[in-house]
């Protein structure tokens, strides 16, 4: 099983790598260069585009819409649920990440707006904000989750029935979770969490995987595999947080299919 | 002397790492992810917002205040405002970096305002926009400071007894000024200064080290040395700027209390 | 012919070493960070101002402007056009980089909008954006260019003509056209399309060069041949695109006239 799961996460990257998906971002000031990389090296085209006059026009030449509200302010907002109605019109998935639900009301507030107004295909965040959006509890200090759910795969995909949605719990077992389905990634390093936007780098790296397998939950699972295994092998390399960034991206864009065949941990439960 | 406040240093950056003071930035463009980034590096942890809608909240539960209106513009200096008042009211304490203040005549009024309607725990910058904001001469050119004060320690402690703050002037050798107090920091390399943001990054330090530590002209001494003394373990492995500054955050995140004890350069007036 | 180019250039970057050329820059979120740090290596000094309430303050004191809609809205086209304004009234150089012309009709609007209402010294840009605001054809998808032009050199030189100003080209080989006059670049290396940010950069490399050196064909292909080259230089110790990078404005920094003058690859048509 444990295999066959490996193998067609490979199956995905070579996918991307061929196809070049274009990822539409409106995302945060803190993350966009790094997030923007990131699309390049796993094998997509970033575009950072928030103006009213255009977005709708941009959306539709994306193969995915990454909101991630991480700095927002209204007129963003505003932004995001025009590019999010205009993919949902279009059929293009979408990948949300919450950053900091819970730590305001109104960040808690404009993410549950998004997932009432618009069809998210996969909602990406840390245990503290999907327990926030989810009401199960959880804790987020500015956008750090300092208190998780108890039990995260109940509260997953119980919120994924209620948005028809794929939701995914990051952390050291990365949960993967549908109305039907549950899949975990065991890949990744503690190295990963010493660096500011790794969370929104795999909100990125779902929608590179979400822009080419029609299979959200599993293109989501493939997606945390390829990131998390970067991690271990960029782990070996560093010297600290920063070198850690420099070979984390490295090692994105030095994967292959077959790597990731091999190091990939997605099990099904 | 000196000893003792080397050792006093390291006992606060140990009271950082057991505390994970939350900062809330306000910061500009250029540097967000950089000072985000030291933030948990030094052992805090970083939150950028600046939407009206929750700025309150988001400053009510931060350990300090970082105002950077390096890309300044009215709805984020207005966002500033409210930010710093909600502070006061709660005696959470507040770093201005005035970047490039003299360089324009909104740079140096915004500043100015900000230390008129604000109570400012420190006020740090450089000899350019020091001397700007305090009328004793010194010459910025676009953020950097082309021609510095004659008197720098009488001008820093007027100006930190006229707005009851604590002013550093960072340079060669840093001054951070109180009314009654003056210490200086002789760490630091001067590949320092052929990056960007080395300025801001040193404010977001102060505001991890105030975040702790209630005696605020020591606390800035104590960022000011362990930040320039990572900068002395940084150049010997640099090849260049940007090896410089990855080196540079690595060895923020390595710095051990029993290094900085070691290493320090503060000395009292 | 082509070693005298070369020791042009040379002298070129030794002119910016010495004068330190202001660059006021109003440029994409994504890319600030990267363009503030080879502003600084490269021997200028960076700034990025936009507020409405003081460009024309900062525009005045710069040796070049630097104009970069890649995350374009109204208020920052808005900005652009007054420092634009500003620019032309002194006489500073503008570059502009039209990110994304062609993949929206608001790019390719706001774009031709700042050809026809601003005096442009340099238009620097791939060539489907180049195609799209010419009119000769190119598709842009996001703000990578997926098709070129047919006839680059007639294009870029037409439009030279229409708009006077220079047009550049930048991709495998560089083509830098004024009305009379077409220099190539063939300095670079394959890597610089890994990462995000190589054509922004480009753009500041010219403002550098254009800040000292009025001869603006020649100084966009000065530029263009130190940054190819510093590329190739960096390509010899990248592990991948982020080791590059680091690799890259580290060559920048430690780029001489004289390793100028012997690797620049300039020839004149």
């Amino acid at each position: 099983m444990k295999q066959s799961l490996a193998e067609r996460a490979a199956n995905v990257l070579t996918e991307i790598r061929n196809k070049k998906p274009l990822l539409h971002h409106l995302t945060n000031f803190v993350v966009m260069n790094d997030t923007a990389n990131l699309t390049l090296h796993i094998g997509g085209l970033p575009v950072m585009a928030h103006a009213k006059e255009e977005i709708e026009e941009m959306t539709a030449i994306a193969s995915a819409l990454v909101l991630n509200p991480g700095t927002l302010s209204e007129e963003w907002v505003e932004s995001m649920n025009i590019a999010g109605k205009k993919a949902n019109s279009l059929k293009i998935p979408i990948v949300l990440d919450p950053v900091g639900a819970g730590a305001t009301t109104y960040r808690t507030k404009t993410n549950l707006d998004f997932l009432n107004k618009l069809h998210i295909s996969v909602l990406r965040g840390n245990s503290g904000e999907i327990g926030a959006l989810s009401g199960a509890g959880g804790k987020v200090r500015g956008v750090e989750s300092v208190e998780g759910i108890k039990h995260p795969e109940t509260v997953a995909r119980a919120m994924a029935k209620a948005y028809n949605t794929v939701v995914v719990i990051t952390g050291k077992r990365d949960i993967i979770a549908s109305a039907n389905n549950v899949y975990y990634v065991d890949n990744g390093h503690e190295m990963m969490a010493t660096i500011t936007g790794t969370g929104c780098m795999s909100t990125t790296m779902v929608g590179a995987f979400i822009g080419v397998e029609k299979d959200y939950a599993f293109a989501a699972a493939a997606a945390l595999a390829t990131f998390g295994l970067a991690g271990e092998i960029a782990a070996k390399q560093a010297k600290g947080p920063a070198s850690f960034k420099v070979a984390l991206l490295d090692a994105v864009y030095n994967m292959t299919p077959a790597q990731l065949k091999k190091g990939a941990q997605i099990t099904q439960a």
